[in-house]
């Protein structure tokens, strides 16, 4: 069954900024979609509205008991397309985010078919410079005023759009990376596979330890014996080892990445030999040292894919090929970035165009 | 240097409701506390203004990435008196769980100063029936609206009061828990020793589980071994063996509770040799059944104490004290309650009257 979404046009819309200039994550659109849940009629009312601040009670839920999740995609400009990068993808996600923090699941198909309208209603908010795009935020939180610890009664569902533009400038360029190994982010048992959004406040502070040490990125380590490698701040890792491409194994503490599937897809198609596993981070030390691995790279929907230069592990710092952008991470962002603008074809049915 | 607090009246106050009769946390009075922070000016702008929405944009920082902590404590009504207990607690407390979370600090004494204004102006709102009080909620959380990860910029502390109920009506009541052997809710190097909001939507789950199993509530194990006891739902935990009063010792995933503080204190004064253990599942479970142990009970601002009358430990059933409530959960509530109302004269200047 689809459902029949409400449009709530809008007076005035906003003059559009120079996107090459604007703070990522700051400006927003003329429209959101929003939904809303109660328990007697599940998500029933879809639609589409001026861009507005929510209304919400001093108790609501969200703000106490943290039932919180959100998802992350963009849409490229290509011509007069609009194109979408494996959204469907975001949404199967978000339910097992939902499910996880005991919130009601959405239906994916009304919630595309969703995205597909505000996103024609917006096309114009697309940006077309190079490494532009329009970063879209799913997001459902708890919103019953109601301060007992249990789950909300009633949620809201919506999607807001941010013009935004590319994360390099012209070219890929290395971060450093420290691996942390006091604070940890998640355990099995816990929620780190969900894109929850406690996860990210509890990382904040290894984020400010890694930046006051002189690092951009935090990596992590797993929560029971703190020696596995999880994933960084908001990327998954890879490892180019004797020319094989290796990542940690999903484990139900680390984020499954869209960016993380596509890439292994991607690489299988190139030819790479792919490698999940489980990496210990002495192991990685070992294989630094020795050159047995010679690239080290990040992998998530803001970045793409983002090469590692240098690696602080145990307070030793590693350079990686000489903390130049590896063959590897160029090539993949390279295809990765073609296929999602559009400029080559899609042999994976990925690309979603409006 | 204390800040002058801005007062905005009321036109039309609310009707007080018959507290026996209300749900816990869902009626609130007529005035809220707020405090907003800037990086400019700190938190400048304490006022005191009829309760109502707020108004947050969709990209409201807490809502995406969890910035947001709370506390809870009580006013309790004594003829023309109206106690608080440990408020300077509550507030040192909060001060640590925002530290972990980036957030800034608070002055603890002047969020007191601005309670204390607050509970004077709300004072008919503080009910007098048996086992009644006023529920005080602080909370902070981020509301710059940006969808970067990194600490917000904005903050908002906001108090809100909830005429509650007693949790027993007449008395004490057992309760059951289920010790939880997959899911887990906090880790060392984690968040779990703050009141942050991701914490409970992680353990909704869990509390499910528990439920269709047909115990009340869950009891959680260690993050790394899944062998030591750590806490209840919103509880900590002790137990009588052997004569002695046992509870986990504090380790960074515990909530440190306030309760808790001031059982062991009380208890302590009382003669009860009190032991901080790490204490191993199956230890509890060989106490249970030799009988050495003879109490369990729970402890928390809501609660007080709540004695468990069945654990479930690896599947199996154990009774403790024949599902009866137990001599030193009786009294140590007893004596715990009678301080809190004002009815016994407090040794320890726990509590403040306004
Ligand atoms: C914790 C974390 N890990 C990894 C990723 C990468 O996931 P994706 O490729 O789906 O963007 C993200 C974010 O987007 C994240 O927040
Ligand atoms: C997780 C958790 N543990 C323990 C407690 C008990 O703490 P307190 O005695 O300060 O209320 C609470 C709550 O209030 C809690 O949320």
């Amino acid at each position: 069954m689809t459902q029949t979404l409400q449009i709530e046009r809008a007076n005035n819309l906003k003059d559009k900024p120079d996107v090459s200039t604007v703070k990522f994550g700051t400006v927003f659109t003329d429209y959101m979609f929003t939904n809303k849940y109660t328990p007697e009629y599940g998500w029933s009312e879809p639609s589409i509205l001026p861009y507005q601040n929510l209304q919400l009670s001093p108790s609501c839920q969200a703000l106490h008991y943290g039932q919180s999740v959100f998802e992350g995609l963009k849409a490229y400009k290509n011509g007069e397309d609009v194109l979408l990068f494996r959204p469907d993808e975001n949404f199967s996600r978000m339910n097992k985010s939902l499910s996880r923090l005991s919130m009601p699941e959405i239906n994916e198909e009304n919630a595309l078919n969703a995205l597909y309208e505000l996103i024609k209603l917006e096309r114009d908010w697309v940006p077309d410079g190079p490494g532009q795009s329009l970063y879209i935020r799913p997001f459902v939180f708890a919103d019953e005023p109601y301060l007992g610890v249990r789950p909300s009664e009633t949620y809201q569902f919506n999607i807001i759009l941010s013009p935004v533009a590319g994360y390099y400038g012209a070219q890929l360029s290395p971060t450093s990376i420290y691996v942390e190994d006091d604070f940890v982010r998640a355990v099995r048992g816990g929620v780190g596979f969900a894109k929850a959004s406690g996860n990210y406040a509890g990382s904040l502070l290894a984020q400010k330890k890694a930046n006051e040490l002189g690092y951009e990125q935090v990596l992590w380590l797993d929560g029971v014996e703190q020696k596995y490698i999880e994933e960084v701040g908001s990327m998954n890792i890879f490892f180019i080892r004797d020319g094989e491409l290796i990542t940690p194994k999903l484990n139900g503490s680390i984020l499954p990445g869209i960016t993380r599937k596509s890439i292994i897809q991607l690489a299988e198609y190139k030819g790479y030999t792919v490698k999940e596993e489980a990496i210990h981070i002495d192991t990685l030390a070992e294989d630094l040292e020795s050159g047995r691995i010679t690239e080290v790279f990040g992998a998530g929907t803001a970045v793409v894919v983002s090469p590692v230069g240098k690696l602080n592990i145990h307070g030793v710092d590693y350079i990686v090929n000489d903390n130049q952008v590896g063959p590897a991470a160029q090539e993949l962002y390279d295809d990765l970035t073609d296929i999602q603008y559009g400029r080559i074809e899609d042999p994976f049915g990925w690309v979603v165009k409006l």
